[in-house]
């Protein structure tokens, strides 16, 4: 029994769980068990103000209450408790502060102010929802030049670049002695050649598709945009774009595209450095269109440039001409390409794009119904601050969600046992109770993308720990989105080795097999996309309860440990009390687990 | 009117001129318009051996003379000439030595015996003349990979390499930070694209063909040979290599190849550094049966490579089972492919092969008629010193002839303007002197290799220059070689650049004009290819007379300045006699030649 209690995840001690809407009233308890308390405060700030304090009311037994209102709009609230104590010669001041790993639930109390930690309260102004289809979507994320050729010969070879002389061999970056890219290389996946793999992506479950870039621009990745408005003619044409997205319909499947709006490429119809294209560019000349684009320290050879690599200048976001290219003009790109049956957005690098900038591209969207944004966003996106700018990703009117990196890393340091059970489980709540349950909900969860090593390399190509993986993905909540090759069994570490064209004819059986069935379970039940979510460690074991109602409910139980462990389920303590059932149905109260194995009912 | 005089390039002086078989008689002569001349001597030594004298004797006017006969077999004599005068009370010691530009023809008198710049006189054992159609020909200098490919697709792409993605890009070299190179990159040329090309050649009046290594290896250029009895796939097989060769039979050309044996490569059936042939190769056990074809310094990865690149082995040139595979055993691989239709070999790097071995190889050659084999030497191979040993190339029974590189050097240093025209024709006639005529008129003379910068670039891409280059190349004396591609305008300099794709369908009109009327007269005129050979300088102008006899003669004479230049054929002053009625017939005394023209009669 603890003297003094508070405990975020517990709705006896913080009602409602987690992220609420701004008009919410929150309902703060704390127990203190000491003698002669004259005061306990509840001391709050909104981020960037000053602090307020609450005092709380004493209630039955040793709690005291305040119902706390958010005093000053969306945002985050950091909080803590401060205790008073009077004693006849003096008076004791003590705090309540969150644990030091700042993952909410119980904390700590201490005489030490300096040892404050603080709990986050997330506000948002609204549960700004994606769609139901993308809800339900289980995202297939395909990088263009790697996945499959349509032709047996690469399409509109770039001038100077390469073609790897077979589909199996290993990417590699062509660089100078100055560790420059100098040239490109090219497998040759392009549009047509998604589409001829629709019939195999649907039987593997997917519906949707998440493209890396698809516009012109010099290189594999393009991430280095030549021009927003025309598709890369290595990858196809308009066309070809469109059927793609036709085919995709009819078999349930939408299309994403990625939008890079922080920079574009130095060969671009906007830059122009070397004369490609007929315009005027930026780098040519003062009086182009584009100057205002780009911030020149000495004209033209010295601008900004994204992480300082000078072949992707930088665009001015303030900028009104940019603006209203990408969404605010009546043919901006992304009307352009949404009006031509594009799905949703993932925004490339959101950390460098202005909030504002971010809410006009939703704006935009919002024209389109059942349209999807999200970002890029590598931590926790509902405290970062970038640049030094608290960033509001998802407080409503912008992302609905994010890619979600953190769930990966979990995923991984669980399964390599460098995270206990119990600490996979803080960090799974800590983001549970940060985000709005509705931006949970819409994150598109990976455990790999283009830019990071190959899920089954992090997990020393081990298959029954890739299979943990795979199926945890799918426990989770948000949208999972599987990294093209994974399912075939790729390997590789950082980038480009994670950027191997896809094994057709060479795939592995073993984990073809495991994505298929884990897919099939996600697609099957509505409480994996849908249900209530409670993470939990059972000693060595971790746990994930999905919960709609009494007849909807799954609970998934893995052994991240190299040695069968035992369980009793029915030792599982969730927050609330309405999971209570679950576990009484599940009626396991003893039952063994193989190493790196699970159980799902 | 000169004290003293000696003209080795004046047969009044030395005779007969140049390079003699090791039988013959010289007679020296000096002029010496001294008082009290007591004693003139020939001083002379045999290379490596100790100087002997020889007294010349008075005849008429001025003159001593002697006549001289090699003492000590075949090889080079070095000479100078001591003039002693015997005065009432002392005695004066004088010399007359070569130029200190050693080109041979007037020296100068000195009293200085350390000024000594000795004569060369160059003595072989036989003339050995190449064979008929290889004195005639007109050679054609392919690198496989970069002429022409056959097929739509690179045949047989190596693992773990790279495709040119157009036909125009410009090579590259794929390093890493330490230099070394860690990817090949193709552009897919191969033996049958050749075939296919063979009418193009013919019509060009090519009539020999010299490709670049053919066997199997792992780079673009296959100077690593993997294995010397099989064709590389990427290039062919045998079947192909056989109708290559016949169908060029059938056209008037023959095919020679690059016999590269001073080294293999580190991934070949030899050595076999990564395993990848079925054999047990020297690094991988010193069981290997190829163990004593290497130096290992400390076994497996230090050994003895060319130039210090370790994929490239050197191999011990005396160990016998190296030198049976090679040329001893019955089925050697000069008895394989010379037995399967190959006209000849081009030795690659003919510095590092022993004589004995290139002796070696040249006698399975003789087994076999009308092969011819030359030898890559970059400088004047017939004094050449390759590690502390003077080389005997072409004294008889090895090479018949080198890779003409000094030839080019004087054609671009006179274009450029480097030298004087009359720099140029005392270069020449070093050339003339130094090697004995049969070898002078078997080289390989080039304007261009894969190993030099392409001569348009090395002439500044003008035009008017290049043509004189052309020109030039067609008039001299041995075997014109054209570099793949220089006909068509191809620039480029320092390997890789001078390795670009043939561009077919962008050739350059005029410049293929300029190979195609040039080498036409080279096959129209005999003298061209046969005749005996006189370059010299007429003030500005540089010039060549071929003749054979008096019906069979040509006259060239070129402009390499930028200003119209006159001249007046009547003063050219050859040094035999029977030029005059050359000069006398052309019956020009003045004309005009304008900036970088010719004229040719």
């Amino acid at each position: 029994m603890k003297v003094v209690l508070f405990d975020s995840w517990n709705e006896l001690y913080k009602r409602p769980f987690g992220a609420v809407n701004v008009s919410a009233t929150i309902d703060f308890r704390i127990d203190v068990a000491l003698p002669y308390v004259s005061k306990v405060e509840l001391k709050i700030h909104k981020d960037g103000m000053e602090e307020q304090s609450f005092e709380m009311n004493p209630t039955q037994g040793n709690a005291y209450q305040v119902s706390f209102q958010p005093y000053a709009a969306t945002g985050l609230y950091f909080y803590y408790f401060k205790i008073q104590q009077d004693f006849d010669t003096q008076t004791r001041t003590t705090y309540y502060f969150n644990n030091h790993d700042l993952h909410g639930g119980e904390g700590f109390f201490t005489e030490n102010y300096h040892d404050m930690c603080t709990y986050q309260l997330t506000c948002f102004q609204y549960a700004d929802k994606a769609p139901e289809w993308y809800q339900n979507a289980v995202f297939y994320h395909i990088f263009v030049d790697r996945f499959f050729n349509a032709d047996d010969h690469v399409r509109s070879p770039k001038p100077d670049s390469f073609i790897y002389a077979r589909s199996e061999d290993t990417p590699y970056y062509i660089k100078n002695a100055q560790g420059e890219i100098v040239r490109w290389e090219f497998f040759g996946g392009n549009l047509d050649g998604i589409t001829q793999k629709l019939t195999y992506l649907k039987e593997l479950g997917i519906t949707g598709l998440y493209l890396s870039p698809i516009f012109e621009a010099k290189s594999n990745h393009k991430y280095d945009t030549s021009d927003y408005k025309k598709i890369d003619p290595m990858f196809g044409d308009e066309s070809i774009l469109a059927e793609l997205i036709h085919k995709a319909g009819e078999m349930g499947m939408r299309v994403v595209l990625d939008g890079v709006f922080n920079h574009v490429g130095e060969d671009s119809v906007y830059f122009n450095r070397y004369g490609n294209f007929d315009s005027v560019g930026a780098y040519q000349s003062v009086d182009s269109p584009y100057h205002s684009w780009f911030t020149f320290h000495q004209f033209p050879d010295q601008y900004d440039a994204w992480w300082g690599v000078s072949n992707l200048p930088v665009v001015n976001k303030q900028d009104a001409d940019f603006q209203r290219l990408i969404y605010g003009g009546s043919d901006s790109v992304i009307d352009y390409w949404t009006s031509r049956g594009i799905a949703g957005w993932r925004l490339d690098v959101a950390d460098e794009l202005p909030d504002a900038f971010i809410g006009g591209i939703r704006q935009t969207l919002m024209k389109y119904p059942d349209r999807v944004l999200i970002g890029e966003v590598w931590e926790d996106a509902t405290n970062k601050i970038a640049y030094d700018n608290r960033r509001h990703y998802l407080e409503g009117g912008m992302l609905q969600g994010v890619m979600n990196y953190p769930f990966r890393q979990i995923i991984i340091d669980l399964i390599n046992g460098s995270l206990t059970a119990q600490q996979a489980a803080q960090k799974m709540m800590a983001l549970k109770e940060n985000y709005p349950n509705e931006a949970l909900q819409a994150n598109l969860n990976n455990i790999g993308t283009h830019d990071t090593a190959r899920i089954f390399t992090m997990l020393s190509e081990d298959k029954a720990k890739l299979r943990l993986a795979i199926y945890l993905l799918m426990m989770l909540p948000g949208v999972p989105c599987v990294y093209y090759g994974d399912e075939a069994g790729l390997t590789g570490g950082a980038d480009p080795d994670n950027r191997k064209f896809y094994p057709w004819g060479r795939e592995d059986a073993d984990i073809s097999d495991f994505f298929h069935a884990a897919i099939r379970l996600r697609n099957q039940h509505e409480a994996l996309r849908k249900g209530r979510y409670y993470p939990f460690a059972l000693g060595p074991l971790f746990g994930v309860i999905r919960y709609i109602d009494d007849d909807n409910w799954h609970l998934f139980v893995m052994n991240p440990t190299g040695q069968e462990q035992q369980v009793d389920v029915t030792t599982i303590y969730p927050e609330r009390d309405d999971w209570r059932p679950v576990l009484e149905a599940a009626n396991i109260h003893e039952t063994s687990i193989a190493a790196y194995g699970f159980f799902f009912i």
